[in-house]
């Protein structure tokens, strides 16, 4: 609906996305309110405030549905596999006629059983090193090229690339040892192709691995979803700032031109300052808060908290008509985990109605005008605010 | 599901809709923030209170739109043309099977291309006039009758009453200046016969016209949604309460009794008074808040809120068993148009849990413990409360 009613205007949005920010209390604080954040409290003092759900109330979303969220697109409607997801976590390109799919190397016995499903957790440089012999070795099957693409210890990307591929396929890995590795089989009449060519990519490999990873095992065969761009949804001309592959590569399914930056958040409020005549939207992700949030690095989250604080100002400086700050789904270094505990968002603009926040945390959100809110509808309001959206009916 | 739940009671139910209520502040106060409001404030202490939306965040709802959600009915579900909507708005009654839809007078030069699109915008007894000239000289096509209804300067309502006919058909308006008027297409074979209806109708009035208004062009044509009334779905008696004819015509689509009534805001109380014996559902409609703020006279829409505040005793001397004042959508001065802040909203009845808000403003009603939530489900909080409800489920 809200494709109908947007409109091209010269106003710039700035979405600030510090991944995994809200938190659950350590001694009483939650890292939020922990920090020191004098000119997050001073912003929060002239906006509208709020808290998101990414998806529901209670579930917990990977960064994948949590980001799509916020870029205005139902994450239940569309859904993002895993193999599309590991693609582009490992910074590889996709076209809609790609299926991309996770794989492990594996060690079988001389009948093919599974004796080690990660092959003894090789190092990362020994896979690598297999990655690029199978790459040079394998041949295409039917007209679909392979590409393997290594990543951490035994995990690899295998993306297929070529015409009438269909993700409709079942996984060959059992998920358990002492069993066989399973067959490929077709779960649609129109994926019986992508079936047969993965189970010739498989014996072909076979022949070329050696002990200890002497076999694959793949699963989570995703095509990228049917996605309209923000561009054609929204009418925005939008860029996005992120220094890890899984965010650049989710920004670029959606259409936005993806920045190169260095890896720290000054390198990121560069970049975004040396482009800010270029675009009207503009997506800046800190990692940082939810990758202390995973390690239970409550200390190390609020350093970064208080970093992000410090360029306030910068991004002030460059005078956005709409600027938003929220997390994409919280991580509570308490949980060393993703969360479903719901996002402090805030908005400012010309036009909101300041409330009664007085800092940008959990609980100073929860007293905010904008109430509870699905994430889905961040966007909306971003672009109500800066006057992008003409009016429902009349 | 709300429909399989109704019962029908003796108990009443108020709603008093303040036409764009909600604000943004001036000075630091919004304008329900910087009103006089003794009676409000107090009946705010009493009362549960929240903040809607009227479609969903960010969202600006166009008066049609933002109605249907109040009475009920999910305005993305049920969709109202513009041409309804613009013959509602002159006061035209509809049926079913009419065509509606909004017309310009223009000018065209001797190859018949358009010169000016607005006729040089005449006067509005001019176009009164033609009007009536053509009604008097326009003959019945394959059975369908032509109701033309002059609008503001060059605007009009054309109508079409008969059978057959379907709003599926291009417009004749090629919105731009040195263009041919379009020929009516149809867009599915079933408007193949109001295709030709609307072509013979414009080459009959070419012949009639005069320039500077020597052409019409149409655009937005239209059926009524298909649409229960609210006594079929709600079994509520509904009374109508409303000033402008849009309001009045919206009510009688969803099968309200529409009351006659003068047009002071003393007026419409003293109809709801007299005729307080007849309905259990009364919608009573103030206008001037919305336009106020359409004229962005902030000091103007505080005094007419201040008026209502006046009136809310009489209000309650009727001891209606559910009381709920709400805006339809927010036109705050500040901005002179309709936005999509949500709309600060009021229950009063028996079964309440009286909330924090202390005055019926954007910021206290926040406090509210209804939170935010759609304005479709206002109708539902007041069956409720009205006892007019029964339990979904054992």
């Amino acid at each position: 609906m809200i494709e109908k009613l947007t409109i091209k205007t010269d106003s710039k949005i700035l979405l600030l996305v510090l991944d995994g920010v809200g938190g659950i209390p350590k001694n009483g604080k939650t890292e939020l309110e922990t920090s020191k954040t004098p000119n997050l409290d001073k912003l929060a003092k002239d906006s509208m405030t709020g808290l998101t759900d990414p998806i529901f109330p209670g579930i917990t979303p990977g960064s994948g549905p949590a980001h799509l969220s916020l870029f205005g697109y139902d994450p239940v409607e569309y859904q993002i596999g895993r193999g599309v997801l590991e693609a582009l976590g490992v910074g590889i390109t996709l076209t809609p006629n790609d299926v991309a799919t996770r794989g492990n190397f594996a060690t079988v016995d001389e009948k093919g059983i599974i004796t080690d499903r990660r092959a003894g957790r090789i190092a990362t440089e020994e896979n690598m090193k297999i990655c690029a012999l199978l790459q040079s070795n394998i041949k295409p099957v039917e007209g679909v090229k392979f590409e393997i693409t290594a990543g951490k210890e035994h995990r690899f990307v295998l993306v297929l690339r070529g015409e009438g591929l269909d993700d409709r396929i079942t996984e060959t890995d059992p998920q358990k040892e002492g069993a066989l590795p399973l067959e490929c089989k077709p779960i649609v009449p129109e994926a019986e192709k992508t079936a047969r060519v993965i189970n010739s990519f498989v014996s072909q490999i076979k022949s070329i691995l050696k002990p200890p990873a002497n076999m694959v095992l793949l699963r989570g065969f995703a095509k990228p979803p049917a996605i309209s761009t923000m561009e054609e949804r929204f009418k925005i001309a939008p860029a996005a700032i992120a220094t890890y592959p899984m965010y650049r590569g989710l920004a670029k399914l959606v259409g936005m031109d993806v920045l190169d930056t260095g890896p720290t958040i000054a390198d990121e409020i560069n970049v975004l300052k040396s482009n800010w005549q270029k675009y009207d939207f503009f997506y800046v992700h800190i990692k940082k808060t939810d990758s202390y949030g995973e390690d239970g690095n409550f200390e190390s989250k609020v350093k970064i908290i208080e970093e992000v604080d410090s360029y306030i100002p910068k991004l002030l400086e460059l005078n956005p008509d709409v600027l938003a700050i929220t997390g994409d789904h919280s991580t509570p270094a308490m949980l060393k985990a993703h969360s479903w505990h719901p996002n402090p968002f805030l908005i400012s603009s010309k036009w909101v109605i300041p409330d009664a926040a007085q800092r940008f945390t959990e609980l100073e959100c929860a007293k905010g005008l904008l109430g509870r809110f699905g994430a889905v509808h961040s966007l909306s309001l971003m672009l109500a605010n800066a006057l992008k959206l003409s009016k429902f009916g009349a």
